[in-house]
């Protein structure tokens, strides 16, 4: 049962994700892409990390706009390891191609 | 230019959208699928029309629950027949393949 | 280490599998759909199980038209377990939706 | 309806899409990415193209491999102006991001 990162450890873990920011209990992230079409390449790419990794995060999509928001329904709703793990594999994709 | 629907217009096409409603002057559908592949596979479908129809749906996805906002931006945010006829082939989409 | 199939345990997954057959030491299924957003929404259904379950197709499309082949390269290019329980995932979640 | 290209037209063609070849009819792309998520997000901007153009490529995928060839069936199953187009547009995809 994965468990809510208490705030020492969520604190570090922050400062190794710099593009994520904590909101309502959750780690979210914006991005912005060049049209639709790179967004939702982007979004498939996210897709296939969440199968693999069993995880899945809340997805926001407008446009060339996205937003991605990670927390963990078995943590009370709150910012698990899990997490954490996704949020690294997201900037991982992003800066690989 | 697309143009907003006025209020009789826009109750015809409501009546021909059982699944849609009104909500903060843009066009909502909730969806919900057996699990995350069901839901995505949804989302690709949408992504596909959207490139052929040349217009775009804000889109949530949390998991298997999906939800499709539609507005037409150079309408001031207003529902067009731009998005009536996104919201039937929406429609047709689920109903047909 | 996934072992390719002797030939008898091969004729008893066959027989469960009736879409399926062997070609050049491969499992095949072809499938048809109404267009090609169909296919491609299909696609992304295989795309997400094979990162689920870590093992990847052969796959052809020509717009409507899609066809799947399962060898396993670790087990000499031919039929293993795993190409058995992938092509019945495929089965499943043709018949699921 | 669509015309093949004559001889000149097509070698004009070709000298602007290096990475292109000539095969059996057929304008062919080799492409190579770092797993299967890079190759299946790329398939997913070139389904995106595919829907907005129109037009739609013969896609072949092996793991991390990916293979384009393009034809046009109204002009005979050979290269028009179309396939040009597409892989002009393929090639702007990949440079873009």
């Amino acid at each position: 049962m994965p468990e809510a990162l208490n705030e020492t450890d969520l604190e570090r873990a922050l400062a190794r994700l710099p593009e994520w920011r904590l909101e309502d209990g959750a780690l979210r992230r914006d991005l912005r892409f060049a049209d639709f079409v790179g967004a939702f390449a982007f979004l498939t790419r996210v897709a296939l990390l969440a199968e693999r990794l069993g995880h899945h995060p809340e997805i926001t999509n407008v446009y060339r706009e996205v937003t991605l928001r990670l927390r963990t329904h078995d943590a009370g709703g709150r910012v698990s390891q899990r997490d954490v793990d996704f949020a690294a594999a997201v900037d991982e994709t992003l800066a690989g191609g």
